[in-house]
C-alpha cells in the first residue's frame, strides 16, 4: 500500500493513524499542498479530485486500486482488516461512533482546510485575525459537543475502552486546533485522550511531525 | 421513527431518501433553522450539538436512542435494514461509493449550508454576490469530480445499476446547486442521475417541497 498525503493534513494523519492501528506497513508518498503537488498530472492521474489522502492498493489488497476520501478509507481498512475493530458490535453503539467522527469530518475539518482558509483570507481581505477567528468559530462548537458526547459515551478513549475512528478524527482535529491557538483546557476529557494518545505507538507514529516530508 | 429534520437542509433531504429507499415508515418534525429552533431547549436535548437531522428510535428499533450525523444515520440504516441494499458487496466498490458520498459530504455541503453561509456574509460584508461566488467555488469541482467518477462506475445512477449512499448525497446537493443558480449543464451523467431521481418514488418524496414544512 502506498499512501499519497501530506504531513500536516487532518485527513492523511487521520488515515495513518487507522493504519497504524491495524498494523498495516505502507509506503508514503508527501504532496506538498503548499506547492500546489496535488494539481500535478502525475497526482490527478491517482485522484481526479486533486485532494489527499489517496490509498494506492495493489493486487495483494484487492487492487489494483486507488482509494479516495478519508471516511471511506477509514471504513475500508475496518472492514479489511478487522482487527483490531475500529467500531463496536452493536449497530447503534455504531451509529454513535460514526457520528463523532462525522462530527468532525463534516462539521470541523472541512471549514478549516488550507483551501478553505485561502478562500477565507481572500474574502476577508487578508488579515489573519480574520481566518483565525474564523476557524475558531467552527473548532469551538465541535470539539464542545464531541466532549459532551465523550462524558456520555467514553471510557479512556472517545467510545469505550479501545480507540476507534471517533479517535481517528479527534487526534488530527485537536492538533489543527492547537496550531489556531486554541488550547483544549475547556475540555478536560478531549485533553485526556490526547494526551493517551500520545503514547498510543500508532498515534505517536503518525504525528505530523514524525512524517519524512513534514519541516 | 421520528426524523428531526428541516425540509431545505441538504442533509435532512439525504436522510429522508435513505429512508424511503428502505420502505420504512416514519414520522417527521420539522425544526426550523431560520428561526433558530435548533438551539431550542427541547432540540438540545435530543442533540446537545443543536443541528439537523436527528433520527429518535423507539425500542422497536433497538432504542430508545437518537441517532445524529447524516453519514452515521445513512450506515446505521443499510446495517439494520439490509433490503435494498445502499452499498455494494464488493468491499473495494464500498470504498468508491463511500468515496462518492463522502465527497459531498465532507467537501461540497459543510461549505454552503446555512451557519457557514451567514458566516461568509458577515466577513464578506453582506454582499449577496460574495455568498453565491463562494458557494460556486465549492460546488463546481465538487460536481466535477463527481461527474468523472459517475463515468468511471455509473450504470444509471452514480455507482452502478441501483440507487446507493452516493444518490442519497448528490441529489440534496443537485438540488441545493440549483438554488446558487449553477445550471447542471456541464455535467450531463449528474443531470441524469437527477432526472433519474425526480421520476423514483423514494427521491420524489423526500423533495423539500413536498414536506409538510415547507413554505
Amino acid at each position: 500500500m502506498i499512501l499519497h498525503g501530506y504531513w500536516r493534513s487532518g485527513t492523511s494523519y487521520r488515515t495513518r493513524i487507522a493504519l497504524n492501528l491495524k498494523g498495516l506497513t505502507y509506503d508514503q508518498v508527501g504532496v506538498d499542498l503548499r506547492a500546489g503537488a496535488q494539481r500535478s498530472d502525475a497526482f490527478l492521474a491517482l485522484n481526479p479530485q486533486g485532494m489527499v489522502p489517496a490509498l494506492e492498493l495493489g493486487p495483494e489488497d484487492g487492487g489494483p486500486a486507488v482509494l479516495t476520501q478519508s471516511p471511506a478509507i477509514l471504513e475500508w481498512l475496518d472492514e479489511a482488516f478487522p482487527e483490531p475493530p475500529l467500531l463496536p458490535v452493536n449497530k447503534i453503539e455504531r451509529a454513535h461512533v460514526r457520528a463523532m467522527a462525522a462530527l468532525v469530518e463534516c462539521d470541523v475539518h472541512p471549514l478549516n482546510n488550507l483551501r478553505v482558509l485561502k478562500a477565507v483570507r481572500e474574502i476577508s481581505g487578508g488579515d489573519q485575525a480574520d481566518t483565525d477567528a474564523w476557524a475558531a468559530r467552527w473548532i469551538r462548537p465541535g470539539l464542545e459537543a464531541l466532549e459532551s458526547l465523550i462524558a456520555r459515551h467514553g471510557r479512556g478513549w472517545c467510545f469505550g475502552e479501545t480507540p476507534t475512528l471517533a479517535d481517528c478524527c479527534l487526534i488530527p482535529q485537536a492538533y489543527s486546533a492547537t496550531r489556531f491557538n486554541i488550547a483544549l483546557d475547556p475540555w478536560p476529557r478531549i485533553a485526556a485522550v490526547v494526551a493517551r494518545a500520545a503514547l498510543h505507538p500508532a498515534f505517536a507514529a503518525a504525528h505530523p511531525d514524525r512524517q519524512a516530508d513534514a519541516d
